[in-house]
């Protein structure tokens, strides 16, 4: 056991740590601890799992001026967020959309030639690799010198029992205990134990160690199958995108849907919907697949590359099994709005509870068990969410669709660029940030947005955004809308002009009418 | 005079029409008329300018029921906006963005060789001149089709009285007058009559038509001297801004102007601060200046290409020769908050009532011009507003900077990324949408942004922002400000991760705690 309590180790200093202890095999490691020997004070709680949950939990708890001890497997801090999940998500979508510029411009102005490039996969997943112990490094810095969190890291540590875990020789009590263990790819129906060439986002960045060839075959239709197949794709290989049920049906508003699924059709992304994956075939090495179609015949494609892109499952065994913690037909603890779960003093937050898997509601889960365990009654109330996706494109919405609004509302008002017009969507409109030379050059590329409004009572109900630079305001629009945010409100704000959602403005051109018209 | 009322142009109809009308001299065209011969109305409102005010006023006029006509010398709406100013602006914001991050990963993936290379500003000057089309079709469609604007385009008017214009051999009458003529680059004080090779904003994108060489001396320290003295920058020349202040000034806050100052300084850039341009020479084109250092001493730089950012100077002078309507020392016309100039029913918006020359101003004043004409009693109360510019990265600012919050309360909390660490800008945080690749190899490349707090109210007073991504939400987060809120607010919403700003985290990281700590 390595106490660094007194040490202050700048974040190259760990960056240098964690890269080797991730080079390590984990078990056989001694823990890395940062124990304040001086506090006698019994820990309040034990946050398992120094992710999302647990450690914005611990931090809560640690500013209410209680004392919090994380424990986590990984050397790092931050749980898979840093290192499988949104960071290299963010990093591949980010090379989608700027491969997906330079292929659109190819050989005109100063872009180089992309005609026939295929851009190294492993290339892009090694300097992920290397890179994201910064982002480690930051997490363990801020985390002790910053909000002055207790930790034990690198080793797995054993639930003994609800106020006790063990690890690295160790004991650890406390008067709580807050699960915060997340959730892990789902696992595929067909045994690929063995085989090389199947994938899911935690061990794509893991173990690929080969350049893929031309064809990815990607199964599943949620936000990961697409976001990681739009990413292959701009990488220049067939992408075949395979899903039981039809994609993109996250993003509830029909006519985003069809924009987002025109443009990835004419970036070559092929959608087999109603279709499945039935065998994968190879020596050591995935060679081909055979997917059944919607027509019920069996396509065999070849293939050295598969990403299942499945969804998750949390990672609630252990917890099942030595505390007895109720869960659901998923796997998901169980918890009331305390964050409480079937057990005296057990807590349980972030993906552990269940989808929807979001970053906010892990934080907030576990500021919530945090208030509580420092006896506050604080209730999580769930709300709906502002949401985002990737495609090539960065993709936002909130609230009701048009068609659900449809449903609910007689006088749906529906403000949109481009507008319905004889040109469709070849109108340079809408233009913001790095989308201007799609503006000037292929102006149906330029994205996509649009307003749903209750026309009676001139209160937004729904915004979807295709494009880019919309995720920050679409937070702060959120609960304006809940709120009751109308068109008139909207309208008197100061957009910042080329803003990226033209929300503003629209609203503005149509609010001296008491009849409100569409656009 | 062409009426084409009953035409519905389709926006590429219009595009090449107003192609043929931009290849043209101005003055010589009959202009392209928009009457509806049906409506026997007088006009409540005549708006001489159709760019942000004219026509956002005359729209939300015509929403209340009222009939607007607008006359504009170009042969599309929108005003300098499209043709000059915001549109190109961005444009050459989005090519310095995508240059230098092609410069710093030069040679790595599978990003070309940049090293000495320069790429031309001709092409993408060219590419622009040719694309401006589309968003000025866009506007003539949506005003025309949507909007039901009445307009005559294309031609130059004459002010007459408050009442009446002359225009293309017709004389128009309305009730009132909107004067939104705009305003136009400041002259220089050296005369530069007959010289090629000194542009402003506006020249540029009209005129340019060599190829310009290795060195740009740009004249002012504002925001359009920066924004395109970045983008000349990114092309690869050696580029010298000249100012007579510090530049960045307008950014409030010391230590986000000291990030940008030492990224443009690193991508090349070079500041002259304290300087004047005291000559320009050159035989037909300039091949050198003259530049007054700081030293008091004169250095002469070879250069055959001169951008003047120097502001702007509102076009006044018709409407005071004919209607002597007040205007201040700068020439911009004197409105009370109904938008009322000192003649009775004459209304001037936009530019042309002076700074801050921004968008939302224009067109707000349109929409409480065409308030007050419609008969109600609406006043204008200019507030507090988020500003944003572009260096190479997009910038953004609200409210008060540390040293203001500091003057002001006693107990200022700072909470910013990256934080005050050992590696200075070298940390792998702030991570966002375009700012993936910088964060995953060059870090301190990722930008920088900030919060200022009250500690002891618990209030946001201001919010800074280098990177990507954060104008849009910086429209909605100053109304909420203005209105008080607070870090417990904040860190209560749900923010969609990785979000450009990391203020909503972060404020839950701290809200904890009853004595605000920084971070």
């Amino acid at each position: 056991m390595v106490n660094i309590n007194q040490d202050h180790w700048t974040t190259s200093r760990w960056e240098q740590e964690i890269r080797v202890r991730l080079g390590e095999a984990t078990d056989g490691q001694a823990p890395l601890v940062n124990i304040n020997a001086d506090d006698t004070r019994e820990f309040d709680a034990i946050f398992l799992g120094g992710g999302a949950g647990g450690r914005f939990g611990a931090a809560y708890l640690r500013a209410m001026g209680g004392r919090p001890l994380i424990i986590d497997r990984w050397p790092f801090l931050g749980g898979s967020c840093p290192h499988h999940a949104c960071v290299p998500h963010h990093v591949f979508s980010d090379v989608a959309a700027q491969l997906m510029l330079e292929r659109t411009f190819s050989g005109r102005l100063w872009f180089q030639d992309m005609q026939g490039k295929m851009v190294s996969i492993r290339e892009i997943v090694e300097m992920f690799r290397r890179g994201r112990t910064g982002p480690h490094a930051f997490m363990n810095f801020q985390s002790k010198e910053q909000l002055d969190l207790e930790f034990v890291l690198g080793s797995r540590a054993r639930i003994v029992d609800a106020h006790t875990l063990a690890v690295g020789g160790q004991i650890y009590h406390a008067n709580n205990l807050v699960l915060s263990t997340g959730a892990s790819p789902k696992p595929f129906t067909i045994d690929t134990q063995g085989m090389e060439g199947v994938f899911n986002y935690a061990s794509l960045v893991d173990t690929l160690e080969y350049e893929p060839g031309p064809t990815v075959v990607v199964v599943g239709g949620g936000k990961t199958a697409i976001e990681y197949g739009c990413f292959f794709n701009a990488t220049g290989r067939r992408t075949i995108i395979v899903s039981r049920h039809q994609p993109l049906t996250m993003i509830n508003d029909a006519e985003t849907r069809a924009y987002l699924l025109e443009r990835m059709a004419e970036q070559g992304m092929e959608f087999w919907a109603n279709a499945e994956l039935t065998a994968i075939e190879g020596d050591g090495r995935v060679n081909a697949v055979a997917i059944r179609t919607i027509s019920g015949g069996i396509k065999k494609v070849e293939t050295d590359f598969v990403f299942l892109g499945l969804g998750e499952r949390p990672n609630s065994q252990e917890a099942q099994e030595t505390l007895g913690v109720e869960v659901d037909t998923n796997g998901a603890v169980k918890v009331d709005t305390r964050m409480q779960t079937s057990i005296p003093n057990v807590y349980a937050v972030g993906d552990l509870v269940g989808s929807p898997m979001e970053m906010f509601k892990a934080r907030k889960g576990g500021m919530y068990a945090a208030r509580n365990i420092m006896g506050e009654e604080a209730h999580y109330h769930f709300k709906k969410y502002p949401d985002f996706m990737h495609t090539h494109y960065e993709v936002c919405w909130l609230g009701l669709g048009e068609e659900q609004a449809r449903e609910r509302y007689r006088n749906v008002v529906v403000l949109k660029l481009p507008p319905d017009n004889p040109d469709g969507q070849s109108v340079a409109l809408p233009a913001g940030d790095r989308m201007m030379l799609y503006v000037m050059m292929k102006p149906h590329l330029s994205g996509f947005q649009k307003l749903v409004i209750d026309g009676d009572t001139r209160r937004i109900v729904g915004a979807f955004h295709v494009g880019c630079g919309a995720k920050d305001g679409f937070q702060y629009l959120a609960p304006m809308v809940r709120n009751g945010l109308t068109v008139d409100e909207l309208g008197e704000m100061d957009e910042l002009f080329l803003n990226p959602s033209y929300f503003i403005q629209l609203c503005r051109l149509r609010a001296g009418s008491k009849v409100l018209r569409g656009m």
